[in-house]
C-alpha cells in the first residue's frame, strides 16, 4: 500500500494530506440548516452535516491530493450515526481515488489489536461470508502496549496489503512528558522507532515499510535525528500550520529522494474559508477556499524541499 | 461516579466487572442462527448474534455483579452496525442497573481527545439539543500522548460525574517492552503512575478519585507497589483467569478498608460454557454457565482477599 501512496504522491506531486476532522463549527450554515431540516437537530442531522461539508471538500481537492486523513474521534462524537458518516466518506474518498489514513490511534492487546486490526483494514468472516467493516487503507497505531498490540496490524498488513503509522513523537506540547523520557541515553519516542523499524522490516513494499511512524511537525530536530533512523519507514507528520510546524521545518522529515513524509493539515484546510487570508471566499464557497489553501500548502512545502 | 461504583461493589460484594467482549466463535449456534436468519450472514446478522449473546449473558448475571466492560473492538469489527450493538449493548446494561466500563483504550491530543471525551462520556451540542452518543460511565484511556491526551477525559469526568482508568502497566507480554523502562530509578509506569496520581486529585469523588487506572494481574509484584503508591485510586485489573492471573496475586491490590480494585473476566465468564469445568451447560444454557462461572470467581477473590 505504500508504493501505491508514494505513486500517487509522485503523480500529483503533493505529500499532502487533507486531515477530515470536520467539527460542526466549520460547517456553513447553509449545511447545518439543510440537514438538520431533514434529520432535526439530532445526531443524524450532525452526522449528515458533517457528510456533506466533507464531500464539498472532498470533490474540490480530490485531484490535487494523494490521500485524506479521517479522525474517527470527530466522528465517534456523533455516536452510531457518526461512524456511519465515517464509513461513508471513508467510501466517498476511495470513490474519488484517494488514498485513507484512519486516524483511529487504536491499540490493545492480542486478539483485541487483532479485531481493531480487523475493523479498520482486514476483513470479518460472518458465517460463510467475507466482509469488511470500515476498510481504511492505513491506520494509526498507539505503541504503549508494545509488540503485542502492534503485531496483530502488521498481520493483516501483510494480509491485505495495508500500512499502519505508529505513534513516534506526536506533535502537542505535552508529547514529552512520556515520550521524551530518557531510559539508557534513548529517549522514549528512539525505542519506539528501533521496534518501527524491526516491524517495519517485516512489511516492506518496495523500498520503503507499509510501517510508518507519525512524528510531529512541531519537533524538527527530533524528525531529523529519527529521519535518519528510519530510512525506509514513512513519516506522516501531523503539526503543520495551525499547530506551528512551518514547511522550513519540515524538510528535514524528507529523505534525498524527494520521498519519506507526507504532511496532514486539518483545520488550515478544511476550514480554510474561516481564515483571514481567505475571507474572499464566503459559506457557499467554502470547499474553493480549501482548494486554494492545499494549492498554497503544496508551494510553501515543494518550495522549502 | 467511583462511588456509585463502590456502593454497587459493597451492595454485591463483589468487585468484579465482566468483560463483554464477544467473538462470533463464543455465541451459541441456536443464536447464530436466528441472527442470519433475520439478517443473512452480514455485518448486521453478527452485530445481532452478538448482542443477543450479551443479553443473554447480562439477564443472568446483573444480580451479582456491579459492573460490565465491554471491549469496543469486538464491536467495531463489525463496523456501524458492530457500533450499534456496542451502543445497544451498553443502554441494555444500563437499563439492568449496571456500571458500564467502555474499554475503548482512546488517547489522543487536545480537541481530539475531547471528541473521544464526548463521545463516550459526555454530551454534544447539535443546534440547539443536547445529544448523548455512547454514554458510557467509566472508559480506559490510553496515556502515551501526555496530559493534554488525558485532560480533556478528566474535563468532562468532573462536568458529568464520570470516570476513567488509565493504562498504567497492561497485563500483556510485551507490555513491558516500553512501560518497564527505566528513566531516573522509575519505571516508565510509575511516572505514568505519578501522572494519575496527579490527575486524579483534580477528581476525586469521596474517598477514591474518578480517575484510576489499569494494572494487569499478571504483575502482582508491580500492582502490590502501585497499590501503595496510588491509595486513592481504583485500579481496573485485567488478566485474571485465561491470562494466567490468580485470586492471591490479587489480594495486593486491594486496600485495608477491602476496596480499592476490581477485577475484570471476560472470556472466562462469557465463554465458561466451553470450558471443561462448566461442560453440563449446553450451548442452550451458555448463561447459566456464565452465572456459575461468575459466583465461582466471587468466591475465589473472597476466600484470597
Amino acid at each position: 500500500m505504500i508504493k501505491r501512496l508514494i505513486e500517487e504522491i509522485t503523480k500529483k506531486n503533493a505529500p499532502i494530506v487533507v486531515g477530515l476532522d470536520p467539527m460542526l463549527g466549520y460547517v456553513p450554515e447553509y449545511i447545518l440548516t439543510n440537514s438538520f431540516e431533514k434529520y432535526g437537530e439530532t445526531l443524524e442531522g450532525a452526522s449528515d452535516a458533517i457528510l456533506q461539508f466533507n464531500k464539498g471538500i472532498v470533490d474540490a481537492v480530490y485531484d490535487l491530493i494523494p490521500a485524506v486523513k479521517p479522525q474517527v474521534a470527530m466522528y465517534e462524537q456523533f455516536g452510531v450515526p457518526g461512524m456511519k458518516a465515517f464509513k461513508e466518506t471513508v467510501d466517498y474518498c476511495k470513490e474519488k481515488g484517494l488514498i485513507v489514513i484512519g486516524d483511529v490511534k487504536r491499540g490493545d492487546i492480542g486478539s483485541t489489536s487483532a479485531a481493531y486490526a480487523t475493523a479498520h483494514l482486514g476483513k470479518v468472516k460472518v458465517g460463510g461470508s467475507i466482509c469488511s467493516a470500515f476498510d481504511e487503507d492505513f491506520v494509526t497505531v498507539n505503541p504503549y502496549l508494545g509488540s503485542d498490540g502492534v503485531k496483530p496490524f502488521i498481520d493483516v498488513c501483510k494480509e491485505e496489503n495495508k500500512g499502519i503509522f505508529v505513534l513516534v513523537k506526536t506533535s502537542n506540547p505535552s508529547s514529552g512528558e512520556f515520550q521524551d523520557k530518557i531510559f539508557e541515553d534513548k529517549h522514549l519516542y528512539e525505542l519506539v522507532a528501533e521496534k518501527v523499524l524491526e516491524w517495519g522490516s517485516q512489511c516492506m513494499d518496495g523500498t520503503y515499510s507499509n510501517v510508518g511512524c507519525v512524528i510531529g511537525a512541531t519537533y524538527p530536530e527530533m524528525g531529523k535525528a529519527l529521519r535518519k533512523m528510519l530510512p525506509h519507514n514513512y513519516i506522516l507528520v501531523p503539526g503543520y500550520g495551525a499547530q506551528g510546524g512551518t514547511a522550513k521545518d519540515l524538510a528535514a522529515y524528507f529523505n534525498e529522494d524527494g520521498l519519506g513524509a507526507i504532511v496532514n493539515s486539518s483545520r488550515g484546510i478544511i476550514a480554510a474559508y474561516k481564515q483571514e487570508k481567505y475571507s474572499k471566499y464566503t459559506q457557499a464557497n467554502y470547499a474553493d477556499a480549501s482548494r486554494q489553501a492545499v494549492l498554497d500548502m503544496k508551494e510553501d512545502l515543494l518550495a522549502n524541499m
